[in-house]
């Protein structure tokens, strides 16, 4: 078995108690959240290492000696307040509060499980001011609490944390420039300097030339210090102190995944032959081995030469060795689009695919590496790629415009519909959509993208639930489609791969039997949904209830013939949606019988995900919301009432 | 009665092939512009002037001397391609286009009509490049355009006009980060620098600092000269030319409204204490007057000096002098909104109300002048804004946050979500909703904000009919809901006021009968469809048929014990939505409908925008989506069969 230690509170409080000089005691304690980082990760099985730990020194400088929250408390009005706008450092951030005290060891062990802490900041976890995780938004908020801090009168300063990738987002000069005009002095702009984003460097994504010209041109003061020197940051922060005509940022330069010799900067990249490996996801048993023993070693060697005692930890979880997990063995849709993408694009050089630096999790390195001329990859600016979409679908190419869901039907939606306005065409695929995984927690989980979408009067919506359908799918959108498209895309590992009929074949508005059965239908998509959507049926048939199950990938489109004849025999109507109840297939169906007086008597019960999307594993987050096969089983039983 | 004229395409013939030089034809050719965009502009009886003037001795100089479009042709791959981001100068840009003959005289007469050209740019329109008109999109777009140039090795430079104040949206910034970096050299964006926003300078609502430093920190090559100078003009170009090895940007210096002197900038502004009053909309009778003749007087004189014969222009349209304007005399829900907000403003301290500088349209102004420290102006950038009210909610205050729908709900979607996750309050009101007024077109026009805040789980949405039912949807917002809520108001004057009952009291997820009858039901919402639903009901009454009229102004909370009562003897219902079909009142009605045995047996036809809207005056664009009166009872009769 893997062993998985933490550090308790009462380490660090043997730390800040200790008789050290000050850098040597920041040197520990930010090692010791470090480590706890770490562990951490491995237990919840994801989080982000690499920006956490660049990040840390700082975190820990600002929590240990220059913010006054630890004495006034989490919420008192005169705080000084700090939170990261990148927010995928949380686990580090976390740690810290951990170390001090204001989270309580309990919760800070669950990273990413319900009740525990969020993959990204929740105002719900003690300490953390802002909800934040989808990038670019932080200095607007801070800027927000700092002129509610004028307005009231309260004191403190609002210290946010930016990446440096982040600066692609242009949201971020937006909130420059109406903080240097509207003088939010009160505020402090920290840039995590790291260099490298998801998993390139910054430089080669989209570069950010000097980054201190353009703060200075945006009328923000300006200093620049190295993020790992504490002696370093307290000049910089006593510096920021006197400035006080303008708002000031802090360019800190810092090392990606700092504190773990194999997941540092420039040699990892090397290392990786290009790529950064450790920008999220938990380390295999291996690399955790070797990296928290490098810490817990620095950190005792340290404690020796200040003659205090090694350092204490206590197991806190134990994993099996060799699980096999379905990440290394189940279908994943995402890596069938990414192969279809590959085929397809080779065939039709009219096309055109762009990022927003998440290639490789939507799994456009094939076409990336094979077609680099007809890939663009825009950095983390969703609204630039789509508009520059626009521009290239006017000009007779077929852009293929790739985010998260989240993200991008969101974020870009108004440049989404400016292009359709335009009438041309252009494929929007929205990856990870849906609840699951549901550990990143709802800045990533996608509930809204259909109803995003939808109101489009020229864009087809739909989500394949196998590799052949997802292939079938793009396939559609390529060749057939007359207008928009959006495909959405669950990003996790199958967790069973839907068997389609034999020699099944996408028709437009259709659906297929996957379950037959004679008391009920269930509606559903997506290999998530359809998985849950079966072990209901399975559930229920050990009940005497047989559920027939209809994947239909078609969400906003269906037809009315078919549809009837499917409902012929079935009073009892279900559908399931991996997003809100608002917009989904469910409406899709109600709208369906509202068309015929003879359809409309028959009752259709909605299932879908009508809260924000929880955070935890995939069973506590289905369970939740009670769109797990169990719940569903249940609570299908109980309309046909035979519950 | 009025006479407008307009200068017809042989008279820029004769001037085209005068033996003159270049910069008085130039001189001449932007005059004639000028008048012909003053012309229009009164006919439509609205449009954008200010910027139109500004930019247009840029554009003309650029279609008549720079580009090859005129030769080539608007459809040749090669072209040199033009268009303009800030979109709402597009009559000014039509009028160059027809002065070379490259759109039809007929077309370019009909301004903001159905068939005619639109109040921003479509790229159904000859010449157009691309559809813009909801700010900060162009340099991405034209980003596109110039990559697709250089993938299929066409030749021609990509030009795009900005405006200033449109450089407030962080989008700009993206784009010119990705742009530097993606080496897109065959880009040129040019700078309206025209130093007025909609009606107070940039530098009074977000000053831009030194804009030469910031596009040079951004990487882009720049040049400045005077926009108003030919030669300048010719020698910028000349000098952009040789520069091959990044994206480059004209900063033109230029007056706003230029050409007739009491509409020209700083003048002007001092003469409207402080406010510009010339942006948008059409001039009364005598404005136009004298400024038709001081253009037409310099024209000639320009001519007569140059040994040409005068102007020959010919009556276009003719208008009533005296005519009374539903503008003048009827309710507006936005004024009594912002009424109702310097009230309950005045009461409630945490209340901060925040704008993206469109204060007068979203009747801000009272609250604005009265509470001058709890009013944010935010300038033209929505996003920056969301998040700022997300921070200030976090911190006790009650944000009120004001922009146009198509732009809040859709620009700032994500924004509004990461705020929505927060749990805690804000009001969103998104004004200019639905369909009308119909001239300035699609981006513009709201039919898609209902969709884009409908599937936050916590966010409830109104739009009340009248003014009574405006303050106390208001207030509502403010002292009973417990979360978000989204207020959505037309812009337009109301064709007719809505009387509701007497003491009628707003309450919640409940709708009130404005017009009894007994074969159907008609349920709608909003000053603009009420008035359409009590026409049709005016026309059924004649036909024999009794339609009962019910105001709902909840869109997604439905009262379901009210709505069964209000159904009780109706087979027939039919939704009204000032909006797409997708996730309006009709959605919700559906659902109600679905939510029991007894309720789904009636039928429900939805009323509702599904197409793109249409560009016209209010009577055109109604007729066109056939949600008019008349269509409507039409419609009506169809389904009851008594059509």
């Amino acid at each position: 078995m893997l062993q998985i230690e933490l550090i308790s509170e009462a380490e660090f409080q043997r730390v800040r108690n200790a008789k050290i000089d000050k850098y040597s005691r920041l040197a520990l304690l930010s090692d010791m959240c470090t480590a706890n980082t770490l562990a951490t990760v491995k237990r919840a099985g994801s989080g982000h290492l690499g920006s956490s730990f660049s990040s840390l020194d700082i975190v820990t400088y600002l929590y240990h000696y220059e913010m006054n929250v630890a004495e006034l408390g989490v919420d008192h009005p005169d705080r000084d307040i700090y939170f990261s706008s990148k927010g995928h450092d949380a686990p580090g951030h976390y740690a810290v509060l951990h170390s001090l005290g204001l989270l309580a060891e309990e919760r800070f062990e669950l990273l990413r499980r319900l009740n525990g802490t969020h993959g990204h900041p929740d105002v719900s976890i003690p300490g953390m001011e802002a909800n934040t995780g989808s990038l670019g938004m932080g200095i607007s908020k801070a800027k927000g609490m700092a002129l509610a801090k004028q307005m009231s009168g309260a004191k403190g300063r609002v210290m946010v944390m930016t990446g440096d990738g982040e600066l692609q987002e242009g949201q971020i000069w937006e909130s420059l420039q109406t903080a240097a005009y509207q003088k939010v002095n009160n505020l402090i702009a920290i840039v995590d300097f790291n260099k490298i984003q998801t998993d390139k460097y910054v430089k080669e994504i989209i570069d950010l030339g000097d980054l201190a010209k353009k703060f200075d041109a945006f009328g923000w003061h300006v200093e620049i210090c190295d993020g790992h020197d504490f002696a370093a940051l307290e000049a910089a922060f006593a510096r920021l102190k006197q400035v006080v005509d303008k708002p000031k940022v802090l360019i800190a330069d810092t090392i990606k995944g700092k504190g773990v010799s194999f997941m540092e900067g420039p040699q990892s990249v090397k290392d990786g032959n290009g790529l950064y490996r450790w920008h999220s996801g938990a380390p295999d048993n291996e690399s955790f081995e070797a990296g928290y023993a490098e810490i817990v070693q620095r950190i005792n060697a340290r404690l020796e030469q200040l003659n205090l005692a090694p350092l204490n930890k206590r197991v806190m979880a134990t994993q099996e060795r060799n699980k096999v997990t379905l990440k290394a063995t189940a279908e994943k849709v995402v890596t069938a689009y990414g192969e279809a993408l590959l085929k397809i694009g080779g065939e039709r050089q009219d096309i055109v695919v762009l990022d927003a630096d998440l290639s490789a999790d939507c799994g456009l390195r094939p076409f990336e590496k094979t077609y680099p001329d007809r890939f663009i990859e825009n950095g983390i600016a969703e609204q630039d790629m789509v508009s520059t979409a626009g521009g290239l679908a006017l000009h007779g190419f077929l852009p293929i415009v790739n985010s998260f869901g989240v993200f991008l039907a969101s974020r870009a939606n108004e440049q989404i519909y400016c292009n359709a306005t335009e009438k041309t065409k252009i494929i929007y695929v929205c990856h990870y959509a849906g609840l699951i995984p549901a550990g990143p927690g709802k800045s990533h989980q996608s509930l809204r993208d259909i109803s995003l979408f939808g109101a489009l009067p020229n864009c087809t919506i739909i989500e394949p639930c196998n590799a052949l359908e997802t292939e079938q799918a793009l396939r559609w959108c390529v060749e057939q489609a007359e207008h928009n498209c959006m495909m959405r895309l669950v990003i996790s590992p199958s967790p069973r791969t839907i068997d389609l009929p034999d020699n099944y074949q996408l028709s437009f508005g259709r659906g297929a039997v996957i379950n037959d059965g004679t008391d009920a239908i269930l509606f559903a998509y997506g290999p998530v949904m359809m998985n849950e959507a079966l072990t209901a049926a399975e559930i229920l048939k050990e009940q005497g209830v047989t559920l027939k199950v209809v994947n239909l990938p078609w969400l906003n489109e269906i037809d009315l013939g078919w549809f009837a004849e499917t409902c012929a025999n079935s009073k009892f109507l279900f559908a399931l949606d991996n997003h809100s109840g608002y917009g989904g297939l469910g409406d899709l169906l109600l709208n369906a019988l509202m068309s015929s007086p003879e359809l409309s008597s028959r009752l259709l019960t909605k299932f879908a995900i009508d809260e924000l999307p929880a955070c935890g594993n995939p069973e506590e987050a289905l369970a939740f919301h009670k769109v797990d096969g169990r719940s569903l089983a249940g609570r299908i039983a109980d309309v046909i009432g035979k519950g």
